[in-house]
């Protein structure tokens, strides 16, 4: 063959492939649009997060409601005809929140102040009479630890701690700012107080309180823990200025009752080459109980199922096992979490990726994906494309989610939904996240984003 | 020189050339960093656009609260030192709605239905006895002009052409809708119709009505037009298949009186080197009358003015003059684009750039620019790295805004700032679109976004 024909013939095979490579790249972008056009027409994540919000509630871990939850979603996924639908048994704590949360400030100048606050997560409560005690304000605790338990002792610490507002991620400032609500109590009680305020972890200033879990050690002493609006910190931090020796009483009724039994509830779809190979899609089903938990984290559950609805609504056949987990016990043990991951050692089938909705149902902006470097993520970041008409494409180097990092340890790749993040921390864990903050357009859009990667990375060879 | 040493100079001048182009880079970016960590720290933009919509409320062209708002604005730029201030005036279109607007479904087997209405910007009224005619269901103006004036005559013409829920910009869902609205009584008067009704132009499926202008042509029969909310649409449309000849009764007592004298608010900071250059920004005072124009355009009024301010406030010192127009009657006649554009004509200054916000207070995503190709678009393109920190990098070629389009004949860049579009049409032109809806974060990254472009576009040579 002389080196004019080997041209030719080479021509023509870099013909081939480049026309066989188009259509490949053609091929999945008209999949990933039927999975968002089936998203944004039928709205199920929606549909079905109204009913999760307003037919079931708050779900934390161990309530009625959260087992009507359970019940709900494992016959959701029946009726989507996953392939099979099961419960994973876990032991949860059981907490709470009783009728009563107070806090009033003292003045000797008027009457007083009550002070928007509800318990933490995990609180132990008060006697009836409450807790009387001075007030003394830290920012962090590193400044309380700097202190000596001479000045702690006998009083009750209030962490005023507030978000730096310059962060452009809201996740990153509550990452700075939330030491104080999980470890405050332990900190103050080691010096010697008699209960902690915490400023509520919020990008906003206004007058509702955020719960959330608090830690406690059991060799340190347990003091109860409330948080106040931010409206309420910055009032009583003005008040402290003029009236240093302000006094308040605190009170609250919750109450940790022993454990429970829950579950996690999984689904899958089996896949055809590689069903020993898992996928996995998840969010968590508990909530705090201040409302009815719909960003956090009803819509990744919401999402989690949906996406692989869709997968079957354009009948697409999985190479991998697909499978959804709603995780139970994420607020306040991450017990469901752990229980899975240890159960997986012994699952005959390996999860090579997970992928978690943990962040909101907004709109969302891309992915963060668990990997240990650049060069790791060069496969998945040559994956962007796809969702750029989407306006989903900001892959990056980051965490995967707290219900799926346990995986990490058995080489799971972990991926996190990455939704807009700006409203998310006004309504986290607090009586405003309801199911009216929730767009439908932008919880479709995120469950369609989810399907789509899991059958970009089902098609990996 | 031996070619050795000419090497060596060479790498010497580009490692200086190099250190030069790094620490211009890096200065602009410590510049833009200062912009968002003023705007995300103070909330000016947020806490102006409080007083606009809770203390002014709605500001339709001519009326009372219009003119509030002029005066408002015009102070606010006053106390912000900007160096001239004026008032522009720009007569405008005065439409009233009136105290009612009702659709009747009447029906042979109940009741009949009352739907949730409102009558469309620009609209005449019925009599007092209203409208009574058969129903004519169309999904679009085409639809309609294919059919028989026959077919059409002494009906009310329904318009249910609903958004596309695939479009993943919301926008373009509305730009594909919006002829029905605008041009609806004008194609259904022709053919001899009493009236019509058109379906909310929404995202959602809902009961809140949307107004937004219509037209009329002097040479047509002005009939009225009424909106519909998209859940009376879905019912409507419903009913019409069981009751093809089913009849509604329309009754609104809006009415257009004479035109009146309003205002633009301008505002500008003196540039040093290039005075005679003006980058401008600006979005529309007015609004609809539904609710307060919290997000159309309260929200691009209240960046544009923070734009500057938050200039002024890091101590910029401006090359090109930097101007903010405040443009009257963008919803109902876009009288003040029109005459500010015909009046630049006459200004000794010259209008480079225009930058508008109209498209809500959302997170901001990016800019749009209306340049010719992507030739064009090259030296916008090279910013965005600026913006990556902040997920507003999305910069791409499209339409900048009404209200600055005009400025284009005389070769102004015009620039849109572009935010997350998925909320917006559920808001629009609604009872719904109220202060509570926007959120304080997203609308002062949306002023740093335009603050940090100003910047940038201010310092190319």
């Amino acid at each position: 063959m002389n080196s004019f024909m080997m041209r030719k013939i080479f021509v023509a095979i870099s013909l081939v492939s480049l026309i066989a490579f188009l259509s490949v790249a053609q091929e999945k972008e008209q999949i990933i649009r039927q999975l968002y056009d089936s998203a944004l027409i039928h709205q199920n994540a929606y549909k079905n997060l109204e009913f999760l919000c307003k037919k079931i509630g708050h779900r934390l871990s161990g309530s009625p409601s959260a087992e009507a939850a359970v019940a709900y979603t494992r016959q959701l996924m029946i009726d989507y005809g996953f392939d099979s639908v099961w419960l994973q048994p876990v032991v949860v704590p059981r907490w709470v929140r009783g009728e009563t949360c107070e806090v009033f400030a003292f003045s000797s100048f008027s009457t007083g102040l009550h002070l928007t606050s509800c318990a933490l997560g995990g609180s132990i409560g008060t006697s009836l009479s409450g807790i009387t005690a001075t007030l003394l304000e830290v920012k962090s605790i590193d400044e309380l630890e700097n202190m000596s338990s001479k000045a702690v002792k006998g009083k009750i610490v209030f962490f005023n701690g507030a978000f730096d507002e310059k962060e452009i991620s809201t996740f990153s400032a509550y990452g700075r700012a939330v030491a104080q609500r999980w470890s405050g109590a332990m900190a103050a009680a080691k010096l010697g107080a008699l209960g902690i305020l915490v400023r509520s972890m919020s990008s906003g200033v206004d007058d509702i309180p955020h719960t959330g879990s608090m830690g406690y050690d059991t060799s340190i002493t347990k003091i109860p823990g409330i948080a106040i609006s931010t409206r309420s910190a910055d009032i009583l931090s003005e008040r402290l200025k003029i009236e240093p020796n302000l006094k308040v009483t605190i009170k609250a009724d919750c109450r940790i009752l022993d454990d429970v039994l829950s579950n996690n509830v999984v689904g899958e779809i089996r896949g055809k080459t590689k069903s020993d190979k898992i996928i996995l899609v998840g969010g968590h089903l508990d909530s705090w109980d201040m409302a009815e938990g719909a960003h956090d984290d009803g819509a990744g559950c919401m999402q989690a199922i949906e996406s692989l609805r869709l997968l079957k609504a354009i009948g697409y056949s999985p190479n991998h096992t697909l499978r959804v987990t709603l995780f139970m016990n994420e607020e306040n043990g991450l017990k469901g979490a752990k229980e899975y991951s240890l159960q997986s050692e012994f699952d005959s089938k390996k999860h090579v990726f997970a992928i978690e909705s943990d962040r909101g149902g907004f709109a969302p902006r891309g992915f963060s994906f668990d990997v240990k470097n650049a060069t790791e993520m060069t496969q998945f970041q040559g994956f962007s494309k796809f969702f750029e008409p989407y306006q989903a494409n900001h892959f990056y180097v980051g965490g995967g989610g707290a219900d799926i990092s346990p995986l990490k340890t058995y080489g799971t790749i972990c991926i996190g939904l990455i939704p807009e993040s700006q409203r998310y921390f006004k309504v986290h864990h607090s009586s405003a996240d309801t199911f009216e903050t929730v767009d439908a357009r932008e919880l479709s859009l995120g469950a369609a984003a989810m399907a789509s990667l899991i059958y970009l990375l089902d098609q990996i060879q």
